[in-house]
């Protein structure tokens, strides 16, 4: 058992909701956040930025005395993920394959849709986490830049969010998937239009809630907290913690009282 | 006379309207255009920050031998002109006090309206620039979050487009304003739709032309091209070219044959 806070850190906001995923399945256990808001978007960033700037991330999380690190962020997952399981002391976690392995398992035709950002879509990191699963799997994949905005925006279920779903989902409907993965953090918000316009028989994979049950069988019976353990939730950014707090209430459905501005730099600085 | 090139400088790609206005009006000068896409957005960063980038950027065009230097970015000119004007040897412009003056210019019932990113309408920066020239004016802004990421996707006439121009320029139609600012360098592109939604009785007011007027000006007779002069135009970023070039064909109508990549800390390092 230990009462250590969960360390979760993303580029930016949309991570929150792996963290509120993490909260409801695990509700006993503490978070720490870092939205790294000073260097977002990680997506257009060379492969060796982004892990230099997970790596400071991950350096003060263990600052911060985590039990366990959620890397939250997509681009993060593809880049960084196996650098900073090597130099980690406590287990580290992303967000790709928790999600590939559910949709394998849900999908009963082989036809896997993936929507995510520009630049994840580009990535193939979902396409390559499926495909190393089940080779013959036909995946279908497109990137849908303008639903950051729409969830940024806070318009979850407005006539025009609508629209442009579902000129985006054309392909999937056409392709026949029975599965679309929500290879994007933000993406859980857009749920009911998703499920909307894709209908009933396309089962949809939250990538926020598959990677919480992921961290639940990690964590296992050695890392949880005791039953009796008062969680404490912590949110931290690097920059605009004011922006962070306004758009961080459509996530989490509250306004935090408190968030923390951290400077890398100064920390690496210190110590 | 001199044959030297336009300086002309953005977070990103925005600043590619006032680069296509000037060519446009100015058809006899050379530009060189660089897009600082390795840190954008510029518009959540510290004042302090913008102002070293853009003192970065500044020596860099100064280098390439430019007459004049256009800061073609909201956030670089509401933080950074005047401490480029004070260091630079060469006349620097910005995309504020051209529009703010033609505002005031074509109002016949004082009220302007403004949009722009949230960034820009919270800094208040066109406020302050138009309420210097006529105190008594009646100033209604709108943040238009969305505009941008629609711009960048290429849907400048879509039917979702015009659904959130709608919602957005709500509060402009009931304000009465009959001037409407183009606070954002991506709106240009978004005229035929802001003029259709707002009505032919407003005057839209496009910065990017009305800076292009302004530089026109303050190259006079003696800083102008000779009319025989051949133009180059050069496009420069600092980080994903490959992007550039592609969202870059919507704002100029043709994707550029090259996109050079530029180190500003490489580039510090060696001059």
């Amino acid at each position: 058992m230990s009462t250590a806070p969960i360390g979760i850190f993303d580029s930016g906001i949309g991570g929150l909701t792996v963290a509120r995923a993490i909260q409801d399945l695990l509700p006993r256990e503490s978070t720490v956040y870092l939205g790294d808001t000073a260097r977002v978007p990680y997506g257009p960033k060379s492969p060796e930025t982004v892990r230099r700037y997970a790596r400071e991330i991950l350096e003060w999380l263990l600052t911060q005395e985590v039990k366990a690190v959620v890397v939250a962020c997509n681009t993060a997952t593809a880049h960084a993920l196996d650098d900073l399981r090597a130099i980690s002391p406590v287990p580290v976690l992303g967000v790709i394959e928790p999600g590939a392995r559910a949709a394998v398992a849900a999908t009963r035709n082989d036809r896997v849709g993936v929507i995510g950002t520009a630049g994840t879509v580009a990535s193939g990191a979902y396409r390559r986490a499926l495909l190393a699963l089940r080779p013959d799997l036909e995946v279908v994949q497109q990137a849908c830049p303008l639903l950051v905005p729409f969830v940024e925006e806070g318009w979850l279920v407005h006539p025009a969010t609508r629209m442009v779903i579902e000129e985006y989902l054309v392909p999937l409907r056409t392709g026949g998937v029975d599965v679309l993965v929500l290879g994007c953090t933000h993406y859980p918000l857009l749920k009911p239009l998703l499920t909307h316009v894709m209908g009933q028989n396309v089962r949809l994979i939250d990538s926020a809630l598959e990677t919480a049950r992921e961290l639940s069988r990690v964590l296992g019976e050695g890392l949880a907290a005791p039953a009796d353990n008062q969680p404490f939730h912590r949110w931290a950014a690097t920059d605009d913690v004011a922006r962070f707090a306004s758009v961080g209430s459509i996530f989490v459905g509250q306004t935090p009282a408190v968030v923390e501005l951290v400077n890398l730099k100064e920390h690496r600085a210190v110590s």
